[in-house]
C-alpha cells in the first residue's frame, strides 16, 4: 500500500463550498487552455495549490498512443484581424475564443472573401462568439459574433496568428491518487482543454478538486484516481500508459457541465448495469433534484475512450444539462455568470453522495436467518403494537434482514425496497452492532 | 402415506356457504383470543367441530423457538376502571378490546394523569375502540373510544386488571393435515390471536375451515397442511418444530382479511415468481373481481416468517383490502357487520380456484408434435371452414398442442395465451382423452 | 452446391412492378383453385412463366403425411341451382365462390327447406358471396349473397354439383430453390388454395414471384426456398417430405394478404425472438409505413405447421391487415378492386428490405478496439470540431466501432442505436474498407 500523498486545502476565506468553487472557476477562466500548451500547464499549477499530491505528466509530441499520436504542442501568443487603419477588429487578447484552436501561423493581407472562409460565427445567436477547433486538420481561423462578422465590410484585412505548432513540445495531464484500503479504484476524469468556457469544463474541474479534498480527509475503502487531461487525446494517452492497471478500476465517472442550471443527467456506461450505473440511478432517485438517467451513447466526453470495447470500463458520465442541449454551449455565453455557486455546491454534494454509496455498498449476511430475529429484546423495535406504524426505520431493519442472504448488496436492497441508501447504511450499522448482520 | 384423518362437516342447516361461514365468525367473535391463553383453546375447540382431524398442540412457556422464546401464557379474567361511585366506566366484560393485550395485573387508585398514560384511543375515529398489544414489554393499559376518554374528568379512578402471566403455561396452535397423493405440501396458515376482530382474522379462519372441508371431500394431488396459530410467535414455533420437513412445502398461502369489502389482494412471496405467485396472479386475472398483485414486502402477516431468508418458502398472502388500508382495521368497527356472508363466500371460491389451479398444473407433452394433428378426425374440430370462428375452445386446443413441448406447464400456457385455466383444464383433458397430450 | 436454376422474367410491357404484380393477380383470379385439383395446377403453370425454375410436385391422394393423409383430388366441372323454369339461379360459372369447396356430387330436386341447409350467406353483408370449405367432412353446398338467398321463394329447386373426389388424384405444390453461398435457407411460403380471392392469397403469390425474380438477379448469402402449396395440408405434406433438411432453415416468412389497404403486420414466430422476428421488427421500425408486430398465436396460416413444437422453425408471417380484420375477408369483395398495384409494390419493397437485412446481418469485430480509432486520418471524420454536428453517419461509425466486440450483430447495433440498417450497412462497409471492422 503506497503512502497517501499529503493533501492541503489552501483555501482560506471562502465562505461556502459553492463560493469557493466559483472562485476557482473564475481564476481558471482567463487561462488559454487548449489540447496542449502553456494554458494547460498553468491550469494544472493552480489545481496543485488545492491538491498538492497532484502529479503533472508531460508526454512528448509524436509519442504513439493506442491508434493515435500525440500532436505537436500548440503555443498561441497573439492573433488579430486589423483593418487598413491598423485597428484590431478581432483581437485574441480580448477573448481567447476568438482564435480557431490549433490555428497554424499566418500573417498577410486577405480580401474580405478570402478571410470569410476562415471565419466562424453563429447566425442564430448573433451576439455570441462560438468555440471551434481544428486539432487534426491544419487550418487557421477566427471565431466571432455574427453581428461583428456582418460589420466587416472593408475590401482587405491584415491577418495575423502568432502561433507555433511545436513538434518538440508535449501534451500535459495531471493525476492525483488517493490510496484506499483496497487496490480497487474509482476513476474520476475531467477534460481540461477548453479555453474560456466556464461550465465546459471548469465546473467539472472545480467539483473534482473539492471532491478530492473531501475524500482526502476520510478513510477510504477504494483508491481514488483523478485524471485531468485534454479531451479524447488525453484519455487515450492516459489509457495507453495504464493498459496493465486499468483492471483495477471498479467504478468511474466523467465529471463535466456541473455548474450550469438544469437537472442532473447520468449517462450510463457501456455496460449499462455496472455498479456505478445502478448506484448513480439510486442516489439520484433519492437526492431530491430533477434528474434523468440516459442510456449509453458512443458520443460525448472521455467515457467514449474508457468504454471503448477493448477496455469496456464501468465509467459513466455525470453532468447537469448535457452538451448541446443548452443554448450557451460552446459559446462565449458559457461564462462566469452562467455557472452559479449554488449549482456547483449541489453538484459536489451529489458527487460525494455517489462516492459514499459506492464506499458503503457491502453485501451482508443475516446471522439469524430462520424466522425474524426478535428485535424487541435487542432494543430495535417499537413497544406497543397493533397500531399502523411502519416507519421507514422499521422497514429498513426488516428489508435488510429479509434480503441479506449473502447474494444481495445494499444496492439491491435499496432498489427493491425503495428505501434511501443513507437510511439503509444506518440500519445496517445498527444490525451489525447487535450481531445480526455481517458484511461478507 | 399416513391414513387420512376423518373429516366430518358438522354444519347442518346453513342455507349457503357464506351464511355458514358468517355463523362461524359470529360464534368465534366473543371469545377472548390472545397470543396465548384460554381464548385460543376455545377457538380451536370450535374449529375441531368442523374439522375433526384438527390436532391441537401445546408448547410450554419458556421453550426456545428459533431466535425467540415461548412467552408466559396470558390469562385475563376481568378488567375495569371504576369511578369513585364504583361504576365500571371501562369494562372488559363489555368488549374484550378494552384491555391492552398481555396487560400485567394491577389493582389500585390512580390519578387521572397517571391513568391517562395507560389509555389508548383514536382521536381521529372518536367512536371506535382501538386494538393494542404489548406482548414483549411488560405494561398494562386500556383501550377505549376517544369520546369516552374525553369524558373521564374525575380526579381519581380505581383500576383493576385481573390477569395472570403464567410462566408454567403454554402456547396453543392447531394443525390439520389432509394427505394427498404426493408428500409435497400446500401450506395454508391463519393467525388466530386477535380478539373480537371479525375480519382480522376470523374471516381467514372461516375461509380456511370451509376450504379444508371442501378439499377433504376431493382426491388430492398435494398434501394440505392447515396451521392455525398466534401471529409471529405461532409461525416461529411451528417452523422451529418442522425445520426438517418444510422442504416438502411446494406452495403456501397466508389467509387473512377475507370477509370485508374491497377487491382481492395477492402479496407475492419473497421469491416473487414462485408457482403460487404466478398461479395467484392468473386465477385473479380470470376470476372476474377487482384485484391487485403486490410485490413482496417484509412486513405483514406470517409470510414474514415463512419467507425469512433461511426458509424462503414459496408462501404468499391472500386477502381483500390489506391491513391498514381500511378505516375499520384494528378497531371495534371490524365487527360482524363489517364482514359479509357474500364476501366470505367469494373469498372461499377464489381460494378453491387457486387450489384447483395448483392441483391441475401439469406439464404436458404433445404426442403428435410434427405439424398440427388433424383434430377433425378426432371429433375436436368444427365442420365447415372459412368463417371467422376462433372460439376459445379451438384456441385452447391449439395453444395446448403448440406449447406442450414438455417444458411448459398449464400455467405457462395460460400466461402466454391469455386463456383461463378452467378452459385449459377441459381442453387438456379432451386432448389427453384422444391420446394427443400426455402429462409428464 | 447445386447449379442455380435459370430464372427469366417473362414480363415485357408492365410499366411498374405494382402494375405487373396486379396483372399477375388479375390473370390468376378466375382460376378455380382449391386444396387440390386442376386450378392449382393451372396457377402453378402461370407462375412457371415467371419463374422457370419452379418445380411442380404431385403427391398421390392417400399418401400419409405426418398426422394427416393427402385427400382425394377435387375436380369441379359445374354447379348450379335451377328453378322449375330451368333458370340457373346460382351458377358456379358466374363466380367460383358459389360452390362450397370440396362439395360432393349431387343432382336432384330439393325443397326450399332442404336446399336451405346447404346454403351459406352473410346476413350482415347481404351483397357479398362468402367463401366456405368442407375439406374433411363430406358435404355439399352453395355460397351466395344473402340478398339472393332471400329471393329463393320457390318450393322446389333442381340442384346439381358436377364434381369428383378422385381417390386416384393428387395434391399439387410448387417449389423454387435459389441456391446461395450457404446451405442455410430462407423459407418463403404462400398458400395457393383459395379461389377467386385477390388479397387472400393472390397478393402473396404475386409478391413472392417478384421477390424471387429480384433475388435471382443478386448474389445470395442464403439459399432461398419458395413453397407454393395449399393451406395446412400443403405445408404438412411439404414438411413430411423435408423432415431431414428443415434444419437448414435459418429464417422463414409466410407471405399473405399483401395487396389490400392498411398497415403492415408482422406476426412473430413461436420463438418470438428469432433473428427473423427481430429483423422484421427493425425493418418495419424504419420502413416509414404504419405497422404492428404481433406475438405468436397458434392460429393463422401455415406458420402453424412450421412452428408446431416438433419443428419449431423460425417462421413468422408478413401481411398487411390480418385475416378476419377487414370486412372484405373471405368474401366476393376480396376482388381485383380491393388489391391495389401501389400496395403490392410497397409490400414487395418491404419484403426485399427484409431479405436484404437478413443477408447483411453480419457480426463484426473492431480491429482497433482500444480507445476510439482516429477516424480523421482515415478520411471518415468531419474537419472543424466544436460544433454540434452529430450526424447519423458519424453516429453509425461510432456505434459500430463501440459495439463490434464480436458478440453483437448489425441487428443488435440497430436495435441499441436506433439507427436504420441501410445506414449501418454503408457505415460498416466504410469501416471494413479502412481495415477497422472485420466480419466474423
Amino acid at each position: 500500500m503506497p503512502t497517501p500523498a499529503p493533501i492541503l486545502a489552501t483555501l482560506t476565506a471562502a465562505p461556502t463550498p459553492g463560493a469557493a468553487m466559483h472562485a476557482l472557476v473564475a481564476r481558471l477562466f482567463p487561462l488559454g487552455r487548449s489540447l496542449t500548451g502553456p494554458g494547460v500547464r498553468e491550469t494544472l499549477a493552480v489545481l496543485r495549490e488545492y491538491l498538492p499530491g497532484l502529479r503533472v505528466h508531460e508526454v512528448p509530441s509524436g509519442t504513439p498512443a493506442l491508434d493515435w499520436t500525440v500532436p505537436a504542442e500548440w503555443i498561441i501568443r497573439d492573433a488579430w484581424v486589423k483593418n487598413a487603419a491598423g485597428e484590431r477588429l478581432i483581437d485574441f487578447r480580448q477573448h481567447n475564443l476568438h482564435v480557431l484552436q490549433y490555428s497554424t501561423p499566418v500573417h498577410g493581407w486577405f480580401s474580405r472573401a478570402e478571410l470569410d472562409e476562415h471565419l466562424f460565427s453563429l447566425p442564430e445567436q448573433p451576439e455570441l462568439i462560438p468555440y471551434r477547433t481544428s486539432y487534426y486538420q491544419p487550418n487557421w481561423g477566427f471565431c466571432l459574433s455574427h453581428r461583428q462578422r456582418e460589420q466587416l465590410q472593408d475590401e482587405y484585412y491584415e491577418v495575423c496568428i502568432d502561433s507555433t505548432l511545436d513538434e518538440a513540445g508535449s501534451l500535459t495531464y495531471g493525476e492525483l491518487v488517493l490510496p484506499g484500503a483496497s487496490e480497487e479504484e474509482v476513476l474520476l476524469s475531467c477534460h481540461c482543454c477548453h479555453p474560456s468556457l466556464a461550465n465546459d469544463n471548469l465546473s467539472g474541474l472545480a467539483v473534482a478538486v473539492f471532491l478530492a479534498q473531501e475524500l482526502a480527509r476520510q478513510p477510504r475503502r477504494y483508491t481514488y484516481r483523478f485524471v485531468f487531461g485534454p479531451g479524447t487525446i488525453g484519455a487515450i494517452v492516459w489509457l495507453s500508459r495504464h493498459r496493465d492497471t486499468v483492471g483495477h478500476i471498479r467504478h468511474g465517472l466523467v465529471l463535466t457541465l456541473l455548474g450550469g442550471p438544469g437537472g442532473f443527467t447520468y449517462k450510463q456506461s457501456r455496460r449499462a448495469t455496472a455498479e456505478v450505473d445502478r448506484t448513480a440511478a439510486l442516489v439520484l432517485r433519492d437526492f431530491g433534484s430533477p434528474y434523468a438517467v440516459r442510456p449509453w451513447l458512443p458520443y460525448g466526453y472521455d467515457e467514449r475512450q474508457y468504454c471503448s470495447p477493448g477496455f469496456n470500463l464501468p465509467v459513466g458520465c455525470l453532468s447537469r444539462t448535457p452538451f448541446g442541449e443548452f443554448t450557451e454551449y460552446h459559446t462565449s455565453a458559457d461564462n462566469l455568470e452562467f455557472v452559479r455557486p449554488e449549482q456547483l455546491a449541489e453538484s459536489l454534494r451529489l458527487a460525494e453522495a455517489l462516492c459514499t454509496a459506492l464506499e458503503r455498498n457491502y453485501t451482508y449476511r443475516n446471522l439469524s436467518p430462520y424466522g425474524e430475529p426478535q428485535l424487541g429484546r435487542r432494543g430495535l423495535y417499537k413497544g406497543v403494537g397493533g397500531g399502523q406504524e411502519g416507519a421507514d426505520w422499521q422497514m429498513a431493519l426488516l428489508w435488510l434482514l429479509n434480503l441479506s442472504d449473502g447474494s444481495r448488496s445494499l444496492l439491491d436492497v435499496a432498489e427493491q425496497s425503495g428505501l434511501a441508501l443513507p437510511l439503509l447504511h444506518r440500519a445496517a450499522s445498527a444490525l451489525e452492532g447487535v450481531g445480526l448482520l455481517q458484511p461478507l
